[in-house]
């Protein structure tokens, strides 16, 4: 749950915050609904009127849950939005969640899995407790096994490790399993455990990792550029192994929200390999335009459809009205 | 009556909308009558508190109203407001409005005109029945037969002209009764049916125009460039049937409001030609202006008074506070 | 669509609307779901983000739902509640919506109903065309073959009955079918085409219904007194042709919202008979007491839980803060 | 102008405050415009927005406006909604408005008063400056040698009388030219300087009014019992000089805003007696009725309409849902 | 933090929280600030914008704060205010919060209470953890050694006392060191450890309290009856330990917030008791007036001035508005 | 006070104003207190809500106040946020309010100053009244006595110097007693009464302005540039003396809230003064910083902290968000 001063204002002016649902996996699942696929999101939540609140939001956006009641929060992280040279800011408030107290045993993956092609994974769930790294291994395991294709955005976030492990300790692990992967050459050291030295491009880096972790076909990895909190560029690569795709660059030039840019990318990733397999560009493209859209819209989740996304693609500037 | 959802929300995460009432011939009359003009606007509104809050509003402007109080509902638009490469969007909902069930004979024409030196109307209402196209005819021909100076506004809107007549059948016919013509080149095969070779200017295109409508004096024309849905330039031309006018270039780099700019460029040129007739320069940087301050204001109806204007033309750039 | 002023505001004082989805056979779907069942909805909505937001709501009560996609518009109703000697006002914007130009034939029962037990529909739809009559008879005869217990609410909507038949004409044929029926004494020749004398006890009237009818097996009826717009008392009787069953009477001393209290007393009855089937005292009072939160809840859908309707039956009076 | 915090927030809470335009005769002349009178006010506001945000909204209200611009404010009050035991809360901001700096000579009541047939003033007008108590005179002359029907409403607010003068020592002079006098008997002695005695009744202390102004015809008061600031009962009588006639009594179980109570019954009072004449019965429980009504409306104005008067009058309790 | 829904809206149904500040301490410390007092307020909040807001508020009413920078979050709960039949509800999410965390030793409590007279403390600062009590236990031999008056409340809310001690065990510890208590007679077993007999009237129970704990010099104790969610009466008791106080009951007809309600009457109490000292009976009433309008209050904290509990003590009904 | 419509509206188009407390001095008190130091604010405030809301919440920020009690108003401004080419707009509604009644002997400025280091006041203070010009001038006799540093923000605002007196008459014979003082080169004439000659660089002007004041050790000016009402640049200068050091340039590209950005930037000299003395470099780069954030932030007080200014000076551009 994201709870956020409305308009403008900062935390501590507010007298009221706006309430979002979301979280790294949610946003992705929901993103990927709204594009059209079936899809299914395993949490576990507060048996309250604010956990099933939670559940009620991912529904509406037709995703299917599996939602373990337990419990007593849910976990909250307030957010203030930024403006020209005031970033924005997060405060996490997860300590004690209900999701952080999943525990290896309580899935039951194979049923889960049972019709699925993908499963999708983040770093933050890594990052809340022990318990949940193994709850992630465990559900790797079986996905593997079963023949899924696997993603993971390694989302590294360093307020987050605080059970005392690093990332580097414990994602490589989890990495290992995975086709896809979204990351940026920061997590090469912090998260994989892999040296960089100070020549290396991309693409020395991102052999690197499939080096390191052979199950991998698709490197992705965005960059922001002349950005202040209101605005930025973005652009994005995709290393497929071969070959180093770029996509266009977007100015986006006012900023509605940009947590969750991320996650759509993500989710413009899953769905354009589904969509268009080994048509790397429009892979990229189509994931690059739906982070880009992201941008826009408030909230954690990207609610662009895939006709949106595509009309961006294909040039639209945004400047005509749609009617 | 527009339904938005606020602040920068799509229309799918609404819990409220914010209500404005407008139109495009409604849009004019306000804006006139905000000008110092006095204005009349002819409709047809339910007889509930929801058609009778739409003539309050009119009323709150200063406009004098003849409103047939007939029909079950006033018509609706849902407008998403866009936000950098997100286009904005509008959904009509106006089908079996009261508005629409206007037929010829209900409107004294006559008597509205009587001390009247203007008639405007736009290329909306006649795409929206035919009754409604044969009712502008019969004001264009009180409206000429009195000697009033008529203006249009071309305003092609694909999605409204559902009646089984296109555009081109229908225009023309209302078009050769005005003066004041607004309308861009695109407009000269959908709505005008004049054919254009690839090598036409604006001028001459403008020319043909002039040929086939013969009563027409002036013909004004509006552009929008380097446009996303956040900012965009504006500029605008006039063409006296001798001399192509052009006016400044405005970089409106915070749009709050893009709809009803139209309606705010066509009132500016009306109320300069009233005011300085042949100064077209005048006429038109007055119009532009206008229509520039439009984009800052939130709703249908450009609220900008004379003194605001005249201080945008004059070269302020809106950087002082005014106290 | 139901669009009302927030906090007391009248219709014509409001700058924005707050916005609810509801419909009489949607309330009683989402209001079986919240309180566990498992419920599929029908309804044909534009194919726009209005649509769309309509079916999320109810997906996000936990509504299945299959959907047309078609049609323009959806039908909207504006709200603005009452206070004190100011009555609540209703005006109707249904015309030319998508669920009005349902027809025969559209919609395939025989897979929709193929695991349910229980087939519900109101009188409000058999109100908007003659079509949607028909497709209510076409669904009662699949039903009713497939061996479905089906109830009806009457809902006697004077306004909504436009297209050239009378309730006692339509209703009849359609009532046949019903194994549960919500009905007022004032239905008996409106809705029913059964004379009543002026001495006739409800016991008789019902009576009369039941020979009408000889599916019928139980008849509801609510009434209200001691009523202005802001408070009433609150009660009813189940007729179950051998026995009248009373319920506690309530005095609701602050009504939150009265709308949709009579589609919660239904739900609460079809919970009710699949819950304790013979017990109808303990049905009458589970749908009473669900009808009685109901007023104190906002929208169109009651969102009590079985825990909480269940405690009010059990005589909380809701003066205790449950922590 | 009125601000008030929102909801039911206190003055100190408010981070924003709601705005609603209101007077004592400001909401007469709205609320019998609304009745469907032809009404004209008279007043002054600075030259901005501020000032000219106030005539739009009486304009919207349908009434015809006479404005002074003048001076540098508009006049303020706060206003803090009381609840149960907590009393409601007026601020007055007033001092320096606009208006209280009209002066005898600035308007000319002759062209005014041409075609009108009833001048309505209130002793809050007389508080506020010595000079506009001479205006008020002015007026008074000009009007009752035109043969206008004149009312009063004494109004009387010790927290404005702040000139010098006590209102028993200008009011007296205003009122011998009124036909139709709005007062209680606690305003005797205050604000008519007649002395009453321990034991007078109703009819005799509006016989001593009677006498010591002889122009007088109708007598009116109301009076609110069993009351806390979100309940009271109402009630009113009319004395004519014969008769003591006394409208039904209204339990206001909920009040959503009393402020404006005694102008809409004042209202009503002339609403009625230009309608019914000598049925002073009916002109008594027109402006009774209309005046319960005020209290469910948010805002200074009574929103009521002559149907929804006569419906409550005709006995309607508010608790069926008009559709 | 509270966090709730506005307007009526249920949990589920937000799509926002109002934002309040309070706890049971915080509010009487308010309360009393209010009230004219000089206060200090002692508790932990995390190092960021929310915890540095909740401190802030505070400072606005005048408290002074002693406040431990510490630990990683705020504690809420979430409120969903009841109406009518439907109750309110808290859900409480305060584990992990930063004042849970305080341990002994972290506080200068001689420094504290250099210039102060009195001390109250609340039996939920007990209820949080172990620690807290024992801290509770270190604050009350400072003060009572330094001669401060004492006084808790005993607040017993069975969610919160989940450290594995119940409150019978660890609260009559505490209170022996009280002059002052707030408590009803369900707490005899379960807060104080002390057994009642069925025939037990208050004054035997009150007795049997203070010969348990001999410092007591004053029990409070008040009563709601009559009470849905919406509206209820209250009273209150003061026993001295020779003669019961009954105060005026009050009909609260319309409630705005009722939390806080306990905290108002105790810092009503403490009020008192400072000004009045043995005139118990004045105590009594300035306490449960000073209840009676925090019903009208939003929020957690009582902000009636001293003049307006007085006023209300006197007899006023809260009918008439305060200019 | 300050009211404002909310989101974008303007004046004309608000139903409700958003509240900010604020004031020249008050904004440098308070961003002071935000950044660590101890300050205190003295004012005068009516005896009512209003004036105790704004008095809470300075004493939120942690600001110490001296208040007098008396008068009937608190001054308010309207303004309305400007957007691209349309300005902000300030509507003063100042006269008359409880500050501007101060006089000469009010004030004990010697217990004020006790422990005081630095007395700041501004131009607009001396612009309200002679008499408060008055309590300037014995203000600034009692600091400048006691060996405070003295600061001045010439802030000329025509709009306001309205008691017969121009500037330049008033603020020379206040500025001799300042060392430190903010304003601009178009100050010189209107508020300093120091001829300019055309050529004089910013250098020759303030050597003249410390040749005129000779106690003057620092000149502050800061300048806008490439500015519409929705983005502009700011850089500012100091002079010591000796050396003019130049701030480094900010691009604001999306402006919240330009006011009190001078306050801010005010605020930023004296804290930095305080903190880094004759590191003028320093001084000037951390008050741009806090001007800059100032921009990004509603109301007229700068939330920055001393964290949040260093990060700006120190390079970060706002595009990263602090978790």
């Amino acid at each position: 749950m994201r709870l956020s001063p409305p308009a403008q204002l900062r935390l501590s002016q507010a007298s009221n915050f706006d309430l979002y649902y979301g979280g790294a996996e949610a946003n992705v699942a929901a993103s990927l609904s709204i594009l059209g696929m079936d899809t299914q999101f395993i949490t576990a939540v507060p048996e309250n009127a604010i956990g099933s609140s939670a559940i009620n939001r991912m529904r509406s956006y037709g995703v299917a849950t599996t939602v373990l009641s337990q419990g007593s929060r849910l976990g909250i992280y307030y957010f203030e939005a930024g403006a020209s040279e005031r970033p924005g800011k997060v405060i996490y408030d997860r300590s004690g969640s209900a999701f952080s107290e999943i525990k290896k045993g309580m899935i039951d993956w194979e049923s889960i899995f049972e019709n699925a092609d993908w499963f999708h994974w983040s770093g933050i769930t890594a990052a809340l407790s022990l318990d949940l790294a193994e709850v992630c291994e465990e559900a790797l395991l079986v996905a593997s096994g079963m023949g899924l294709c696997i993603s993971a955005d390694l989302n590294y976030r360093p307020s987050l490790w605080n059970y005392g492990k690093k990332a580097a300790e414990i994602m490589p692990n989890l990495v290992q399993y995975c086709d896809v992967l979204l990351g940026g050459i920061e997590d090469s050291e912090i998260s994989l455990d892999i040296r960089l030295s100070p020549s290396d491009t991309n693409e020395i880096i991102f052999n690197k990792w499939m080096r390191a972790f052979p199950k991998l076909k698709t490197i992705v990895s965005t960059a922001r550029f002349n950005a202040n909190a209101s605005s930025n560029g973005i652009s994005a690569v995709l290393w497929d192994g071969k070959e180093m795709f770029e996509s266009k660059s977007y100015n986006i030039s006012h900023i509605v929200d940009r947590i969750g840019a991320g996650d759509a990318f993500m989710a413009g990733i899953i769905y354009g390999i589904l969509q268009w397999q080994d048509d790397s560009q429009t892979v990229l493209e189509f994931a690059t335009a739906a982070s880009c859209l992201k941008h826009s819209i408030l909230g954690d989740i990207n609610l662009a459809t895939v006709e949106e996304v595509v009309a961006l693609m294909g040039g639209a500037s945004g400047s005509r009205v749609v009617r």
